[in-house]
This record gives C-alpha cells, sequence and structure tokens, in this order.
C-alpha cells in the first residue's frame, strides 16, 4: 500500500492565508437579472436614483388643493368658503390651475395642481352646492409630499455588495428599475470519490454506503447562492479520476472534491493534483480535528479543495476554509462568521492534546436564553456527528477538557437554527414517536429534539433541567418500577411522574431458530449477545435477570456476565437491537414486542413493564408539555398505539400525574 | 366620490382568529422531490431509516482485522506476531476469515471480515516479512463501528415539518433516499391596483408611480418558499378587477391585491369581495397604523387579502396577517415571529392615541450589542419607510409617546438583518459616495448605513457615540468653519475632528434664465426658493447670507425670509435641491458645484467651504473608522473625487486630526 507522510500540518489561519495569497478572491463577473431572480443575489454596482421619489408634487391624503394664504383665519365656527373647480384623481396629470379663492378636490397621491401649495384633508372640510368650506388653517406645504423629498434623483440608494431582500427590490422597483447588475454565481463542482461509495436511489451491496457528501455540500452550496454541479461518484481509478477533475476545472469556477485524501487511500487526490500542477499545491493536511487529510491547491487558475470523506469532517472543513472563499467570490458584503451563542457544557470531555479541536454540540434551551451545550461524541463517521449538530466548539490546542459547566461558545451551522421548544432525552420508545407524530399534526410550532440515552440519563437531565420531559422505565429490585428511583434520587421535590403505557419487553431471537427464554439460555447455548447501553431501562433489565440467575444457580453474578458472549457489545435503541438479531450480528438482545414484530423476530416475554414520565416541576406549566400530556390522554394517542404498536397498552391511569 | 365608512376596525389578533375560525390553514399536499430541489423545503412526513448506518461492522480506522484475544499480552519490547492472510478495501466484500493467530489489513471504511472482533491501527503495528508485529492490546469492539449504530433501521430520523437544511439533505442521502416528501409550494397571486401605477422598466408619465408592491410582495414570497404569481398593475375598473380577482380564484391557492382600499378610491376592492361572495367578508378595517385600509375574504373557499396600497403599510400588514397563514400552508414547523433585540430610543416620539402603531426603525450598533433605535417618520407613502428599516416597534393603542432613551424592543423584518459596522450620520456630500465606493470595493465586510439629516445632527449623534463618523461643514460667524461649533457644543474631549476636502457651494438656477448670485436677486426677482433643513450646513450658509443682506439692507432678518417665495418648502440633499430647480419646481438654490454641473444647471460660488468629518474619540480605534481615514488620505479618493466630483478638491491637510 502506497503511504504518504503529509507535509507539516497548516493552522486553518495559515492555509486561509495561502490561499488569499496565491489567489486573490474576486467576484466573477455581473449579470443583469430581472427583479423577480434578484432575490438574496449581491449587488454588483452602486444605485443612484435615475428619478426623484415621487416624481412630483404629490397629496398625502384625499381632500383639497388650495392655495395656503386662501385658508388663513378658518375656524370651527366661522369657515373660509373656496369655490371648487375641478377634481384630480391618482394618476391623472391635473388640467385645472388653483386660482386665488378656488380649490380642487385631489385624491391621495394625485400630483398637486399648479397654483396649490397645501392640501386641507377632506375631514376638514364641508362640501355645500359646490362651494367648500374650510374649518381649519392650513400652512403651506401641508399634507403634501414634495417632488424627490423621499428619494432624490442621483441619490445613491443602495450599494455594491448589498444582499438584495425584499427591502431593496422593493426600492428598485419604485425607481423603475427592472434589471438589477448582481455578481455572478460561482459554479461549484463536486466530486465524491471512494469506490465505497453508491448514489442514493439505488440497492446496496455488502461494504458500500451512500454517497452523503454530494447531498450535502450541494444543499450548503445553494444555501450560499452558488450553482453547484453534480459530477458524481468516481471511485478510485487514477486515470479517471484525473480526467474528471480536468473537465470540472474546464468547466466550472471552483472544484470540491471528497474522499481519497488519506494515507490509507494511497492519497491518490494530492497525486492527481501534483500531476495536474506539481506547484499548485497550497494545502496538504490541517492541524485540525476533523480535517487533517485537507488539502487545497491552485490548479490551472482556478481553486480545489481536497475535502475529507467523512461527511461530518467535509462539511466542517467546508464551513471553514471554502465558505469564507465562497462568500467573498460571491460578493457579499456580509463574511462574518454565523451567530455565536453563550451555553454551558453538559458534561465534561478530554480533548486531544495538541491539536485544535472543532467538535459538534448540539442545544437545548434550558429556559430562555438559558443553554445546555450537548457534546456529540460519536466521532466524524458517525451521521449523527453532523445530523444532531446545531453547531461546533472550537477548541483551541492546548485545551486538556472542557469541563462540566462550563461556559463554552458555540459556533452556529446556520443564523436559522432554532432550539428546540419540547426536549425528550431518556429511554427509546415507539411510544413517543407516535406521541410526537400527534402532536405534531396538531402544533405546527413544535420543534421537538429526542436524545435516546437511556432512563437514568434521562431521569438525571430532567433533575438538572436539561429536559422538559424523560421517558423512563426503570425495575427496582422491588419489582416496583420507576417511583422507587426518583425516591433514592431525592428528585420527589423536583420532578412530577406522569404515568404512560404498559409496553411488553422480552427476548427477541430470529424465527428459523430456538426460542429464546431465558439468560440461562443465551450461556448455556454459547448465544452472540447484543447488549444495551448501561443506564438504559432495559439494561436494567437485563442485568436483574442476570442477578436472579446468579442467585438460582449460585453462580457469581461477574462470571456469569462474562460467559455471555457479547455481553460488552452495546447498543441504544430497540430498533438497533432487533437489527442487530435479524441480519445475524446477534443470536439473541432484549426488546419491546413492537421492535420483535417489526423485524420479523420470535419474541418471548420477560415483564410487561410500566413506561412513564418524568417531568421537572417548573415544566409543567410549559405549553407543550401540556399539549405532550394531553396528547398522552387522548383516545387518538390509544387507538394508534394499539395500532401500530403491538405489546403497548394504555391503562386508565395513562396521563395521570402519580405525585 | 362614493365613499363608504369602514365597518367596526377590528384588532390584528381578533382578524388572525377570524381568519383562523372561518378557513383552518392547513398545507395543501405532498410533493415528492429530488434531494436537490429540497432545499428550505417543509418535510411532510416522519422519515424512518430505511437501513442501517453503517449497514455493516465497519473499521473506523486504517489497520488491521484481528480477534482481540490474539493481541493480549502485547507490548512495545514484546508484540505479537499474526500472519497477515489478506487485505480489504473500501468498498470491498471481504472473502476472508481472520482464524486464530491471523491478521486482514484493512482500510478506514471497510466492512469487518468474519472472525475478527476488533481492529489495531497501523501506528501500532509493524509488517516484517508477512508478519504483523503488534505493539498493544486491543479489546473487542475497539475501532469499530458496529452495524446500526450510528442509524437504526427503523429508526425516527427526521419528522414532518422539519425544515430542510444542508444537516438533513446530508441525513436523507446517508440512508440512500433520493427523493423526500415536502409539503406544496401555495401558489400566491399578486394583483398591483390603481391607474397612478406604472409597471418598472418604462417611462413614468406625469402624476405615475411605478408599481413597487408587486415586486416587493415577490420577494418576500419567494423569501418565505411560496410560489407567487405576478398579474400585474389592474387599473381602477371595476369589470376588468373583477375578472382578474376571478381568474386569480381558480388558478391560485391564495390571492393579494393591493391599493384600492381606502374611501378616496370608493373602496373598489371591497365592492368586489362583496360582490363574489357577500358572505366571504372576514376583515374590513384594522385597528393598527398603518394599515387601516386591509381587507381579508374568503372567496370560493380561498383567502383573499386586500392590503394598503402605500408599499410600507402593504409590506407592514403582509407580515402581520399573511405570513402566519403562508407559514401554516407550506407546513412549516417555525411560525415563531422573527428575532427581536432590545435597543433604546434616538429621541422621543409622540404617539396617534388610540390607534395600536407599528412604526419602522433603524438600528445602529452603538457598541457591540448595544442598540439605538431610530424611528422612521417619513409616514407610509415614502419608500425610506421602509427602505431604511430593520424592524418596526409595536406600540399599543394606549401609549402617548416613546421617550428618549427608553428601552425598546424592536422585531427584525428577517433574521438575516445584520446592523451596519460603519454608520455615518451627518451631511450629505458627494465626496461620502465616493469615499464609501472606495471602501466597498476593498472591504467586502463592511455595511455601511448613511442618513442624511444635515451637520448638527450629525455632530449631535457622534456626541452621543451613535455614529460613528459625521460629515460636518458649519459656517461660524467668525468665518470659520466647523472647530468652533465642537468648542461651543463643548465636545473637543468628545470627539476628534478630522480634515475632510474642500467644495464649492454657490447659487444654484436653471441655464436658460438669468444667473442667480445672491438673496437680493431672489427677493428682488421674486423667484421661487428651495431651501435645505434646518441643521443643515447649507441652511446655516443660506441664514448667514440671509444675515448680511440684512445688515446691508438694515432690514430686520425675518422680513427678509418672508419675502423669499417659499423660504420654507425644504429638501435634505443637495441633489434634491437641484433636481427641484432643474424640473422648475423651484428658480433658485444653494447646492454644491457637482450638483449643479450633473443636473445641468448655472452655478454661482458662494464659497470654498471646509467639509470635515467627526469621529467619537472613543471610535477612532475601530476598523472600519481606519479604513475609512486611510481612504480619505488615499491617492485613489483624490483622483476619483477631482474626475467625478467637480468643485472638490483634496488639500495637503486632508485626512490630518485636527485636534
Amino acid at each position: 500500500m502506497a503511504r504518504r507522510i503529509f507535509h507539516a500540518l497548516q493552522t486553518l489561519e495559515d492555509a486561509r492565508g495561502k490561499i488569499e495569497l496565491a489567489c486573490p478572491i474576486k467576484p466573477l463577473g455581473v449579470d443583469n437579472v430581472p427583479l423577480t431572480e434578484a432575490l438574496d443575489r449581491a449587488l454588483a454596482k452602486d444605485i443612484a436614483a435615475p428619478v426623484d421619489v415621487p416624481a412630483f408634487d404629490r397629496s398625502q391624503m384625499d381632500g383639497f388643493a388650495v392655495r395656503a394664504a386662501d385658508t388663513f383665519g378658518s375656524e370651527e365656527n366661522n369657515p373660509k368658503r373656496l369655490k371648487i373647480i375641478g377634481r384630480i384623481e391618482a394618476g391623472e396629470k391635473p388640467q385645472v390651475t388653483v386660482l386665488p379663492q378656488s380649490a380642487v378636490e385631489i385624491a391621495t397621491g394625485a400630483p398637486l395642481p399648479k397654483g396649490a401649495d397645501a392640501v386641507v384633508i377632506v375631514e376638514q372640510t364641508e362640501e355645500v352646492d359646490g362651494i367648500l368650506h374650510v374649518f381649519k388653517a392650513v400652512p403651506p406645504g401641508a399634507n403634501i409630499m414634495p417632488a424627490g423629498s423621499d428619494i432624490s434623483s442621483g441619490e445613491v440608494v443602495l450599494r455594491s455588495g448589498a444582499k438584495l431582500s425584499f427591502r431593496e427590490i422593493g426600492v428598485l422597483a419604485s425607481l423603475g428599475i427592472e434589471k438589477v447588475p448582481v455578481y455572478m454565481r460561482p459554479r461549484v463542482a463536486i466530486i465524491s470519490t471512494g469506490n465505497e461509495l453508491a448514489p442514493p436511489g439505488g440497492s446496496l451491496e455488502y461494504g458500500r454506503v451512500y454517497d452523503t457528501n454530494t447531498y450535502m455540500l450541494f444543499a450548503a452550496l445553494q444555501e450560499l447562492g452558488c450553482a453547484p454541479v453534480i459530477v458524481g461518484v468516481v471511485g478510485d481509478k487514477r486515470d479517471e479520476l484525473l480526467r474528471r477533475v480536468l473537465d470540472a476545472l474546464s468547466s466550472s469556477d471552483l472544484v470540491l472534491t471528497s474522499g481519497s485524501t488519506s494515507a490509507g487511500f494511497g492519497d491518490m487526490i494530492y497525486q492527481i493534483f501534483e500531476e495536474i500542477d506539481p506547484r499548485g499545491l497550497l494545502v496538504h493536511g490541517l492541524a485540525v480535528k476533523p480535517g487533517k487529510p485537507t488539502l487545497a491547491a491552485l490548479l490551472k487558475g482556478k481553486l480545489v479543495f481536497g475535502l475529507p470523506g467523512y461527511p461530518a469532517s467535509a462539511i466542517t472543513i467546508f464551513n471553514q476554509l471554502v465558505k469564507p472563499v465562497l462568500r467573498k467570490m460571491l460578493g457579499q458584503r456580509d463574511t462574518l462568521p454565523e451567530a455565536a451563542i453563550k451555553a454551558r457544557m453538559a458534561f465534561r470531555v478530554h480533548l486531544d492534546k495538541g491539536r485544535r479541536e472543532l467538535f459538534p454540540i448540539h442545544l437545548i434551551e434550558k429556559s430562555p436564553g438559558e443553554y445546555v451545550a450537548y457534546p456529540i461524541l460519536k466521532g466524524s463517521g458517525a451521521v449523527t456527528s453532523f445530523s444532531m449538530a446545531d453547531g461546533f466548539i472550537d477548541a483551541p490546542e492546548t485545551l486538556q477538557f472542557l469541563d462540566e459547566g462550563e461556559v463554552v461558545t458555540v459556533q452556529l451551522f446556520s443564523d436559522r437554527i432554532k432550539p428546540a421548544n419540547l426536549v425528550l432525552i431518556g429511554s427509546h420508545c415507539a411510544g413517543v414517536d407516535t406521541l410526537l407524530s400527534i402532536l405534531g399534526e396538531e402544533d405546527v410550532s413544535l420543534r421537538a429534539k429526542v436524545v435516546n440515552v437511556g432512563s437514568m440519563m434521562g431521569l438525571e437531565s430532567v433533575s438538572k433541567g436539561e429536559a422538559d420531559v424523560a421517558g423512563i422505565h426503570l425495575l427496582d429490585e422491588s419489582g416496583e418500577y420507576n417511583l422507587p428511583f426518583i425516591e433514592k434520587m431525592k428528585l420527589k421535590n423536583k420532578v412530577h411522574l406522569i404515568r404512560g403505557y404498559d409496553r411488553e419487553q422480552g427476548f427477541v431471537s430470529r424465527r428459523d431458530e430456538p426460542q429464546v427464554n431465558s439468560v440461562e439460555d443465551i450461556v448455556d447455548r454459547k448465544l452472540t449477545f447484543i447488549n444495551r447501553n448501561p443506564g438504559s431501562g432495559t439494561r436494567i433489565l437485563i442485568d436483574t435477570l442476570i442477578k436472579r440467575y446468579s442467585k438460582k444457580s449460585q453462580t457469581d453474578f461477574e462470571s456469569i456476565k462474562a460467559r455471555i458472549t457479547n455481553y460488552n457489545v452495546e447498543t441504544k435503541t430497540h430498533s438497533a437491537i432487533a437489527s442487530a438479531v435479524k441480519y445475524g450480528r446477534a443470536d439473541a438482545g432484549v426488546a419491546t414486542r413492537t421492535y420483535a414484530e417489526r423485524y420479523g423476530l420470535a419474541f418471548s416475554l420477560i415483564t410487561n413493564e410500566k413506561y412513564d414520565f418524568a417531568v421537572p416541576k417548573d415544566r409543567m406549566e410549559k405549553p407543550t408539555v401540556q399539549r405532550f400530556v394531553s396528547a398522552l390522554k387522548s383516545k387518538e394517542f390509544k387507538e394508534r398505539l394499539e395500532r401500530e404498536a403491538p405489546g403497548f397498552s394504555v391503562t386508565e391511569e395513562t396521563g395521570k400525574i402519580l405525585f
């Protein structure tokens, strides 16, 4: 395997500087577009008003155009009397001149006739047989908008670089401008490389993954205002890749590749860049995590970026390195980073020493304006590393850890991101999905965030006020569910417990194999197990079963665990358990009947457990929580749960506040 | 003229309630669109993962797939030795099984072969003649991402109503989904009514104005994600208007008209709505300013809004009444209003008693996070009422005034709005336009805001820290410019004065008429004058000339003013003065030579004045101010000023800090 060593890793700042130095970035040119296509484009020239607005002295009100001096001395019970000699509608050119002692009826927006210097509003007049009675004197200029007083011709109204919103487009229309000069959209080619990639839509051969980067980058480029061009997936075939990069260079303004940049792939993109122009390389390896295998080059006068293959890494480096370049090419005034917000760390995280780290965060609004930052620690290979993230923390290389409760700055991925208004942290349950589905249909303003971390962490999150609701099913040694845990954790003064529903938990196994009914079966038949994460209600159930078996068989608890193959292999949801058993990665696990049936597995009932909801006392009045509880009690929920989730049952107590 | 009285005015809340009650608003239906067209659309269904991610146990690193037990006991100086029996690349289906004491080379992203339960990273191994030396033991599961551990099949990953950004589109691609169900875009017809309207692009007959609402609403609808349809301008012809509204009702999902809703226009839209369905009317007149002449009706099963004609009113009512409806039709989760920020009132404003007022505000960032709200008081007839506005204040009908310095909440028009980073408040000058043009070309991050209010208000704004720079040209009785005013206003400890440039001010008049050289000429020849706003440097110059003439002629100052025709008619910029004289609205005024030449007017020099810049002392270090001063001193500015602005001259002192 050809291995290459990265050149000295560069900092992001050095990389940006080197790119800027090699290639001063400027807008590409000017398009003249109609107003209907101008939204969000950047203005390419200063716009001076070609006309006055209004173009004539305009009446501001419905009333009568007069000579102001003729109204002097008017009083409520001693009106001045003027002869009405005509009428002017909006859009009409006045044909009449206001002579002394006369008045012309005038509509809002109509041009002032010659001779007049003021408008008396209709409410301060009365018309009697063609004679106008004026009850109040007006000064010259009253109720008139003079020509050019809004915008004067020649005045610079919009400056080059302004982003065109409905405001600016309205101004352009009011000046009679129908086509507007805007900076051209850069065409950006997107190439995904790797033999393992398959385009979405087709089926997936074993060992392959769907091409995520092409579509994620396409959307990010669209959001920015560029014109993305999909080249597609290219395998790690050197000749074809070279040809595609050369094609992209000739037909677009900037090229993005992703994948095939790391040593393990023979650093193929580096070799191709070098072949095109050995002196074009600007960046080869970044001192940042994620994003070490990043390349940038100036080839044939155009910038080319080799992004890392993992989607989370690719989008991070796109944001850090490529976006600022594209914003300049777009001629946007606004090259500021996205908004940042302050938050407290939910838990302590350790950092890689000596490497700057940009790690993904999801945010939870604890109370208005008070945020908690949850680091996402799945690594950049995971889709959930970007799909759950609202933004990231930029941790310098000198930092060793970020402590629980420490205040950090979270850089948002987009200014449009808004925090969830109903946060559920706790146990994974199909019933919760049904509930949220009902709630979402009722309430379009719901923005729910669901974090499946298990019952114990859910209870802890609720006690800290980070979650609005925690779904829990915690079996106590007494055989009672949930309440004993809340008592033990001394949370009775902090949380309410709301009765949820019953659900059947059991052993799942493949239908074509002998059914698994107990821990004994797993141990004796040497089956491969798939476990749940510590702190989940199901894990507690599993360990309770092991303890019971330990008592019964008079064997040490730890040694039984050691005899279960893959006791240490864990996953976090019922669906993941069912999936692992279905596809043979494991022979047995514990999950709800719902998922056994959804995956076509055999199910052996262990217990009908109580799945309840813990809510912080101060959150009970929160509108989204109240709607959640109403949905729980609804007839629709009962019906849908019974239809969609076999093994679940609503009881008479469902929705009741237990304390 | 047919007049109709508005029905009892409704509050905005009542109007919204009545609309919701008459017509429960729901999304229209579902489109299946490819991922490349899904950006910013709202998801119409919950999305459950159809596959596991990853779909197989995946190596997270470059290294060797092994049985973990085979590595137990490995140490730096006592490596375990395993036989290398193959290699697996990413995207490849493993054909080999890892037996005890063997290892298979594996690339990042490749599927784990049978038999293996861990990966040793390449950095902790050495290859010697086909034998792998392992220097560190690994536990089972090391460097592996188990199938389904990122996303499990069946897991709900995105919920109905989610707005699709690059994140969500990336998730969909990673699951192999290429078409996505999104809510349909409502088609919204836009009709502008009024005989005075002309579409942009053509020339403007006297008394007409360009149709602004069509294009402003078009852009606002696009921004929201709707599909706007332009019907165009329809005059106040009842039959045609009726036909167009009926056409729009049959071909679109919602109809917007603007104009012809007030009593002065015979309330034509009301009559047409009533003719289509006498029982369809929902709103006729709102108790809010601006927006009293607003209509809403349910006609032939569709909502129709009659917006006021003035652009500022139309867009305000669109935001308040129509946008929430459209957001629901779009199925967007996020129906929250735009972001609001706290600011202090720049000056006191009096409010209309008994009427809720939404008045436009432009914001200035005084220091990071500290904002000042400038009310825009031009009235809803002005384009600048919306073009300058960043947002608005919602003042209840019980309020009589908002005081200077009072903290108010400003609702932003758009979440994308960012405050200016260089604020110029003061005198209008062509030289400033040239300076900003140079600055803007150099610095794409510049967001300048220019407010032309005259020298005195500029100086005041600088002393309060609301402006970064004020251009001033204030003639003292001593004959000296600017400095004496700063001394009199006791601002020497607060502001720096930076020397600007010289500019020629003079009388302007039409070339085909006898030249105007003095105040005497204006009085004697009974010319119509056009004055500047009080507090502007030019107004001070004009009054100084009148005072000199008053001394010379031994006539009272006030009586000379009274003898100048239209002394009280004011405008705010040099271009407006030149325009008024050019188009005959006045015979004479005072302006710089630049504008006399731009408008082809005769110019008679009064003085070569000093145009300088006042800057708050604590702003001198602000980067945009520093760049402003550099640009002032630049050779490019000198050259462009001399070329573009006749009568302006840069001197040796230009850019010098006078104190």
